[in-house]
């Protein structure tokens, strides 16, 4: 399988990497802006530097993977649906609902095969705890708990256009809240404010919030967000049953422990998400790839990243009313 | 100090025990309307046994250990507090806000000491947790996580009087979340279910919870709660803040782990609340005593009481009218 | 059941509250050279002052605690069966094989009961690991190992009188690796060196020291010690077999565990050896008394006191002449 | 820096692959009497499949990974010596210590360089362990404990002319004891049997073994080995020191824990060493390639070969004999 990857920054480095790592598949272009970060990304892979309509209308593209900026995510997946190409897009397609809703029509009309890149179903803890908390092992599922802290906020001018910390980064919790609920929230209720930097909340955005949804079912999630955690990447999830409870943890630098008369110190956690999660984004070419394979379709797919967004809105929306909201 | 116990069932049997234990203090008397109970109580704690009006009026005690049904507990407070005896009332003043703000009045106004039972303030960890947040240690709080899971449901005759879940199960998390705090919340809401069993919410009430909350300076706590837990009584906190996170966990039954085939088992938790907050209630009667002895006023006192009762009732609202509630 | 308590220093102390908290029991006498301090014991046990003579004549007492210095043991453990006195001895018996040898003709002609204090036999961990692995959940044992650190070394003075690290410290690990191995071991071999402080060399003794032991059917054991810890208390035994491993360790302060850039921080284990094992001292109490009760034999016994010394005197022999010691 | 490969077993493939995976390393050939097999790793690692004589004569390969059969190791050490290429051997060089130092006589005497594989070093978790030592945290290092524990047994015919498990399997941990001592061992005490499959016993080797090692200054080292371990691949460090202890733990294949009735449930520790010290092969190759570039000789060296191989010398002669033997 060949693959076009369209940005060659941190992200479409990750995604290349991984693709040119497996003895089925080949990055046969690279396309980005920077004609520099390009041409590394294809010296790197083995791959040619194309446009991005190169990599669209050439017959030899099986698939293209999108880690271009958001604003173009949509643009770029109806030409690529259109040329008839797999797709693989990082979150989110766009941050505007009734734009992702137009592009997945474009995707349906076309028939294309659209994977969006929630990348932390594929984290081999959580995928774990999924598979056995839809196996049963926990019993009726009824409270969702996801604790999600970044080590430091991003710059303030990616918080200006990132589409606010419920788009931006809660909105992979909403995914993962989706992965484990088994049923879609009907409500969402969030509070939040600025207390990391006094600048964020000046742009507008929060960097701290805490979230609580609930399914037609009864079932009850709850979402704890800060843009800071001193001791690395914060990820964990948590889900309670009428049989038991179910955690995955987070991932430690080493194993190593130390004693003294201060107590015992283990190591901070991970404290980067591309080195956290490098197994999820292998994990998450196995399914698209797999999928495209036995002529299934992958997910979480557009529809998955749609309802996300929608979570996302209604967070936002209840942080700036005051009030539960309700999902449609 | 000489003590009046009102109430001989087992929470009184365990603040009995605990006074009776103490080489500065003993058990002066017992009242139960089971006088079987009173009987056998006195005579394990070297006490005698008597009417609650010849504890009150007798001039031998110093204090009262309130312990009788929630439904007595104003009416005994502003009986002893008449009386001029120092109070320790088991939690809740009353389930109603209005009676609980005229028995406080009447405390007022005779210069009563009174403590209210919130137990897991003196927890060892929780009390650890706390004198560490407080002193500093995570910088500036921002979030405060609280879960608290019975091991199994109370029978539906108990449920029926109980006040509901948020004033009879959460109003611990309610008073928790204070501790931490450090400030008040100034909104409340709260989603939640009967999942555990179908009886409990055809008697109105839920078992299963999450609530949210901030305050003013913009903290957040979110609160988790179920009437079970397969694996014991879970009771955990954790606060994150500018500079860390802490957490105070569970306790094991024992320290060992067995591993084999199918993983590493650790124990399962300590079940029993008795158990669990055996500690914690010999360190309420240390805050008490202690207090006394030095003529200041132990806390949580009355006002702690009726705060915590106020989240209660607005987190009652909110679920009720699936709302965001306001705190006045 | 009626005690006799020889000896009010500290570990007198602990059995004597043990005994007076007890529902069925209750101490009677008091004895020790320290005037003051049988004084003070028994007044805080509701007991009275009396002589070892007067203690083991009393037709009021049951039985005995001996809680005397060491070199006192022996002849006090003869005079209370002669006397026809139940015997509850802390360890150990004495120093010296040949005098426990004789001491043991005189117990087992008099019918006397005797039980020796292995309290770590009785800790609620260890006897959990004890009774899962006679129980068969690791199948055949094939490993044991045993960690012993002492927070700190002792006074140089009590070093001289110890019989040295192997017959005072490590004693209680010989006791631990019989009780858990269920065979005899037949060969010991130990190293050792006074790392701690020099002058516990210069005093002849050592301060670090590691030993192998194997049973005739091949069982294998190490044990670990050093009278220095600066976490705390370290005890901890792990036994591994046919079906899996097991093991038991450290009690820690509290469960809070503190986040930041420097690591993830836990408290440090219980430091003192009454407090680490208070619930081991109480366990001891109900074997003696529920043996007593029963008519039956409290174990660890005066054969098992015996054969711990002589694994004790065996590791020293190989320190000392730095061979492998086979046990006779 | 082009490699030659002899060997395309797995251990073969894996430091094939991990040359491959560099940027400024190649496979340039492989040798394997098994031709099936050196063509399917030359093919995957871009190689070409070459003699062992083709390899060692060819000036296009700058060093060699010494994969073979243990028996051809050393012969193969002083061909690629004598053809003045850098050389990186499994370990052991051989089972014979005439052997050993008749070959690093011919290193010596050609001044190649040559590393021995033992990638134990390079897991990150004891290598950080260990640079933590060294750096002093824990003070005068005193005691070191290591457990090493196979899933299970591998085959008789293995077993048979594997060396017996001090030379294969505990191998190892001498050289790790080493490598955290910081000084020679100069005593050992073995004891052993065969308690994982009588079958072993029968062979002359044993499957059970605990050992105790000394320094000159007093360190003292304790390994414990199992050919068994129902719960997976169980490798861990512990040292204690003047101001604390440290210790490195085992890797669970996920953080995924499970609470239920029946206690709470672990992931199994990594069962498959090829997993396990996937990144110790890395770092491996790392330290060999980075002393080459650097122009300095990478360690574990020839000598710490030798040592390791002496000291299981010594072990197997203490079991054996079932004396204590001195280290010359």
């Amino acid at each position: 399988m060949k693959f076009g990857i369209i940005g060659a920054g941190r992200i479409g480095k990750i995604h290349a990497a991984n693709v040119a790592a497996r003895a089925d598949c080949e990055v046969r272009f690279v396309a980005d802006v920077d004609a520099a970060a390009a041409e590394a990304l294809a010296r790197a892979t083995g791959a040619a530097v194309a446009s991005i309509d190169e990599i669209v209308g050439s017959a030899e593209v099986d698939a293209v993977a999108i880690c271009a900026p958001t604003d173009m995510h949509a643009d770029l997946i109806e030409k690529a649906a259109r040329a008839g190409k797999a797709i693989f897009c990082e979150k989110p397609i766009d941050l505007d609902a009734g734009r992702i809703r137009r592009c997945l029509e474009v995707v349906k009309a076309t028939g294309a095969t659209l994977m969006v890149g929630f990348n932390r179903r594929f984290d081999p803890n959580f995928a774990a705890l999924q598979a056995r908390v839809a196996g049963g092992m926990i019993g009726d599922l009824e409270i969702v708990s996801i604790t999600s802290r970044d080590p430091g906020p991003p710059p303030l001018s990616y918080i200006a256009r990132s589409g606010g910390l419920f788009r931006d980064m809660m909105i992979h919790d909403f995914d993962m809240a989706r992965f484990l609920l088994g049923e879609e929230p009907i409500a969402v209720s969030a509070m939040g404010s600025a207390l990391v930097d006094k600048a964020i909340g000046e742009a507008g955005d929060i960097d701290t919030a805490v979230v609580v949804m609930e399914t037609k079912s009864g079932r009850v999630a709850q979402i704890s967000n800060s843009r800071r955690a001193s001791y690395g990447y914060d990820q964990r999830v948590e889900a309670h049953g009428s049989k038991g409870m179910i955690r995955a943890g987070n991932v430690r630098e080493t194993t190593v422990e130390f004693a003294s008369a201060q107590g015992f110190v283990g190591d901070k956690i991970l404290n980067f998400f591309l080195e956290r999660y490098a197994a999820a984004y292998r994990g998450e070419l196995d399914a698209f790839v797999g999928a495209l394979k036995s002529g299934g379709r992958p997910t979480p797919d557009g529809e998955d990243g749609l309802r996300a967004n929608l979570l996302a809105d209604a967070a936002y929306l209840s942080w700036r009313t005051r009030q539960r909201v309700a999902i449609a």
